[in-house]
């Protein structure tokens, strides 16, 4: 099987997830013992998650994991964002040395993390949980050419099934998305406005930091971008020449989810961008998808509208590493124990 | 020293949180490995734990402990509600039971829970996880007339306090409040209106289920019941006339945590309307208070306004039973831990 033929087979294992699970979640929630709908949105995750699992009563989550992909971006040359690029390297070194903040946040919520290098334009020095599979030293430029070859993109997206694919293997039973790169916000603008029809003045957000002067720089830049998209570009074709490698390992990591009916917890804007593609590629995936947390950046809101998803949180975070995924995972995992172990109002025995 | 003098006490012994060092833990978030400011909203909470405990780096509260205030209320016989007033005493031994949905949300968070009947109209029959402190079976109808006298109120507040206060004996770090009563958001609605001079159009929402002619009628009872307050009445006359004994005992709960210097975590609109009264007595106490959740009650954003707190979620809850608060339990944990666990900018070796 080629690299294109098991990409294929990723899309073709997504099915939809079972409405006749969901409508029964919805009816057990009505005839538990509170009034009906006065958990609120967390009535809804319980739904979505047994629509997910196929159960009426789905299982509560307990071993969440977080894969925190990792890449460079060649439009950093163009100076979009005040860091250096070998912050990157920097960084996924100590997410994989567990000091970043997302790793205390996988700490406090019990949930394992893989820090995936798909492609630092500086090679992270080797340790312990770090995973290299790096596809390449960071993307093309992607203001003045595609990002990524179509082989590049691919072989990206395997990396990220392959290693979340391993997670699911381990036990995981809800995989959490993060990401690390910089510049990544840009390229995550192209790949909201290509897939969304937005413009760039509405997807495209300061990221950590850049000036009015920069945020218009990457404005025009992501405008630029999309305009030179072929009309009727592909998914991957749109992805390999917008994107980043660690959002194509992020579309791997939903696929690979989704097809086994893993719930998948979106982070923020750069996850968003990913989870855009991959519903593209298979719109069923997007039944699998719960959204964390709605990022500060533009581009977020646009995205999980698109998708027709509700973030669970709004506490103005904008870090990304998966840190906003991380602090829903307790309101997931509460949705399914209230659903499952709250009495019924039959069992009630009033005075 | 008479009952009345223990909650003098209780109140004297509530100090200033330490502004020294929320603005050593501000200047460190800044300091930490990721873009300043780029936690949102859990840089804030972490701030303001390390003001409650005094310390630059707070620690990361181990031992959540959930206390459930319940009691009837003389304003059913209006009929506030279209639930029996049974309801309450089968509810608190659902919750005593460990069945109830806060009994979920309780487990998977890790909290331990107290469960208080400070005064349900029916005894609820003895079991292990149940607390009886009852000083009246219900409140009088505030309609008519003061909700309780003077004697009941202060040992309502000295109830919850006791049981909170062992509760702290035994290693809780983070006291979240819950509520169970019907028809108590008829009197929350009316300790809202008195303790921050909005209307009862502003503040009275529809309960656990109220039809509109029934929520017109809460809202005239409300408004009858302020005005017919006393000009400059104290706080604790204010609550004996229009609110319940489950308020007061989260009032007395509130005060302990907030001398011993322990964060306590509100849930919806009950435990808002207990922290303004709690903050009218002793206004230092805001400052140990993190509002876990904006119920879908009117009141509870109006409360929460006066007392100038940001709710962490907003997830359409309107349950009560400390639901709300046990959800924001992780992100106040995950706040301290990020402060806590994050390599600072200055430990990063990049390439």
């Amino acid at each position: 099987m080629t690299a294109a033929d098991r990409v294929r087979a990723l899309i073709d294992a997504v099915g939809e997830v079972d409405e006749g699970s969901r409508a029964g979640a919805v009816a057990r929630w009505d005839a538990l013992a509170k009034p009906p709908g006065s958990l609120g949105r967390v009535e809804d995750v319980g739904a979505r998650l047994a629509a997910m699992a196929g159960e009426e009563v789905p299982p509560v989550p307990a071993s969440p994991g977080l894969i925190v992909c990792a890449a460079d971006h060649g439009v950093h040359a163009q100076g979009v964002t005040p860091w250096p690029q070998a912050i990157t390297t920097a960084m996924v070194e100590v997410i994989a040395d567990g000091k970043a903040s997302c790793s205390a946040l996988a700490r406090e919520v019990g949930a394992s993390v893989v820090t995936l290098d798909v492609g630092c334009a500086v090679e992270p020095r080797p340790r312990e949980g770090l995973t290299s599979a790096r596809v390449a030293a960071g993307t093309a430029d992607l203001s003045v050419g595609p990002a990524m070859t179509a082989d590049e993109v691919v072989l990206a997206v395997l990396a990220g099934a392959t290693a979340a694919g391993q997670m699911l293997d381990d036990g995981v039973d809800l995989l959490v998305l993060g990401d690390m790169g910089l510049s990544n916000t840009t390229a995550s603008a192209a790949l909201i406005a290509a897939f969304t029809g937005a413009s760039a003045e509405e997807v495209t957000g300061a990221g950590a930091g850049a000036d009015a002067d920069t945020l218009a720089l990457k404005q025009s830049i992501v405008t630029g971008a999309v305009r030179r998209l072929p009309s009727g570009a592909a998914p991957l074709e749109v992805l390999a020449a917008v994107g980043g490698l660690e959002h194509a390992a992020l579309v791997g990591a939903i696929l690979v989810a989704a097809g086994r009916r893993v719930p998948v917890l979106l982070d923020g804007v750069i996850t968003d961008a990913a989870a855009l593609c991959a519903a593209a590629l298979a719109p069923a995936c997007v039944g699998y998808m719960i959204a964390g947390h709605l990022s500060t950046e533009p581009g977020a809101g646009v995205a999980l509208r698109h998708l027709e998803l509700d973030a669970l949180l709004d506490l103005d975070l904008r870090l990304g590493e998966g840190t906003g995924a991380l602090l829903a995972v307790p309101i997931v995992q509460a949705a399914a124990r209230a659903l499952a172990e709250t009495a019924l109002i039959s069992e009630l025995t009033p005075g």
